[in-house]
């Protein structure tokens, strides 16, 4: 049984992502078809990353992951099939794949040149169906990807601020917002190591300050703000039952700054 | 074939549901996985309650119910296996499986305590992809429940309000809101076996004031304020075209009283 | 393999798409269901007929579409099974069918009246769940659509405005809005033919005006209003990464010109 994912911002209102599914059902009536996500916000390609980074791995070996936010479409973007670890990807060369290309370095990375599986004709605007939805189809199929087009050595690579961290501080930013209104950071789990998680530690974000890292979101009464390692291993910034992006005023690239007071 | 289904409150823009169709997928690639929906309101565990009960008993025999509205994540809430009739649920012990087990009394309890089904580690927040996901997809290839941990007498419950009937009125309250705006009581079809569905009937909600008991939504103009037994049994309040949380300003709690007038 | 689609309005929040799922998988547990949508503007038969245009043709042959835009269920309107080209639907007759019914004559048209084939009892609001999703399942496992009911000769038409062209101008309107506020218009490319793309063509809608046909999204600064001619085949106005509907204060009906200026 192979496995096909989508993961796009055509919106669950629209029918573009049913389109491909039509497409790849014709061509494989017995692949299954898993949608990851449609609600990319439009157009967001570092949002549609990290959504790809968070769950991709989790899929069988040889899952297919077709990820269409193309602001692009129509321009001389390239679409590429990337293979990495046992994940396969099909994408607009716009840096969709960037957070996991830089955890793991791909084996191989095709440029789709071959018109032979593609829908004809194809749409200006609508590659996700034309183009991509076919190749996946025929990929699942077992088609060799080398027959999708020609190798291509490099790919196009987003800007990933890094947190910045001296002793007893870590200076980063919101990266995106998830569908609870929760702050996702680049702050990862691995540079809080050692990093004490009760009162001795603050994060501080627009004018609000947080105290100590909670262990989980029902520890604490509804309303309160709150700083926690959330499922994807990153810092996150909460309100309990409530939505951090609305009660904060925040949205991408907004500072947290996270400081430990060494007691002695 | 067997089938698994998800009900929980992650958002159709999150990552999360995926995930746990990937990690279903990984350990049982030929399941089928149906969405319910991940659009329970955020924590509202009613409302998921009341979802399961209305959808759950609609889908095959032996099918595994997977339902994640939990907000003691992390706590020491259980998490448990229960069988009802000829339908499987795995759930945290929250309330979510309490109008379904009081239709009918589970046949098996079984607290999850056994980590050898789990995923490792298991994150604090996310126990729907780590512990009922795995879980879910062993069960699917035909696990025995016993296996996932320790027989359990009692299940929480929550407190479901009761319609006080007296002859010629039924006091009640809404429940929940569905996806139309629509007001879903708790004022079932059976305790309206004899009432007029005439003009001899009305029910009060709010400031409002609506005649009769219609049929469908079909039978009366745009804009009308209509009071109906919906597909789930339940007395419904609506707007023909419109919403009618929206046009009264109303929640869950309300008041909703019935009373019927006996002409001689 | 067979392949059901569910194209509806009860909203990805609701468990009425779940519960014709569950249905339908009760029946015969090897089909394949798959959401064209479930997001069509509620009881907008005209928007649920464009998506239904838009995508069923892109499905395997034999692929039964279910469709349920019903804002007349509980009264008489009919249920129809329909064959069109190599494509099946069943819906309620209303013209849910009708931008289908008049690119392509249907094949065969039969009413629904044999209960045979329905969920007891059936429920006067629900009729997608206890008529339509056995009917499909029924179909999915080879029944003759004419053990369903009974021929049928026409079918429920609804009034699709029809642009006026004139040497150098073509008046249409918006017919109806997709998820990113795109304004989707009854000019269609084959009514495009000749007319140049650049600034020799300019399209007035509402007070705006824009000048030339775009090729694409990509080329264009965020927030420029562009008409181009989107995947399903028809000139739409948009806001490069915004939503033109909010933008402009538009919705259906309102009126789109496109005049060419022919330089000597």
């Amino acid at each position: 049984v192979s496995v096909i994912t989508l993961t796009t911002d055509f919106g669950t209102g629209s029918s573009y992502g049913a389109a491909m599914k039509g497409v790849i059902l014709t061509i494989n009536p017995a692949v299954t078809v898993i949608d990851i996500t449609h609600d990319i916000r439009p157009q967001d390609v570092r949002h549609g990353a990290l959504i790809l980074e968070e769950v991709t791995d989790r899929f069988p070996p040889d899952t297919i992951h077709v990820a269409v936010v193309d602001p692009g479409v129509g321009t001389d973007r390239a679409i590429v099939f990337v293979q990495i670890g046992r994940q396969r990807y099909l994408a607009p060369d716009n840096g969709l794949l960037s957070r996991l290309t830089c955890r793991q370095p791909p084996s191989q990375v095709i440029q789709l040149t071959e018109p032979a599986y593609w829908l004809e004709p194809v749409s200006e605007t609508f590659h996700g169906r034309d183009i991509l939805a076919p190749a996946a189809a025929w990929l699942s199929l077992g088609l060799r990807p080398e027959r999708l087009g020609t190798p291509r050595q490099r790919l196009v690579d987003l800007d990933w601020p890094v947190p910045r961290c001296q002793p007893g501080s870590v200076e980063g930013q919101v990266l995106t917002i998830d569908s609870f209104g929760n702050l996702i950071t680049n702050i990862t789990v691995d540079l809080l190591g050692d990093v004490p998680r009760d009162e001795r530690t603050r994060i501080a974000i627009g004018d609000r300050q947080i105290t100590g890292i909670g262990r989980t979101y029902g520890t604490r009464p509804e309303g309160t703000l709150i700083a926690l390692v959330g499922s994807s291993g990153r810092l996150e910034v909460a309100v309990v039952g409530g939505n951090a992006a609305a009660t904060l005023h925040v949205g991408g690239g907004t500072p947290v700054s996270l400081t430990t007071t060494l007691i002695a």
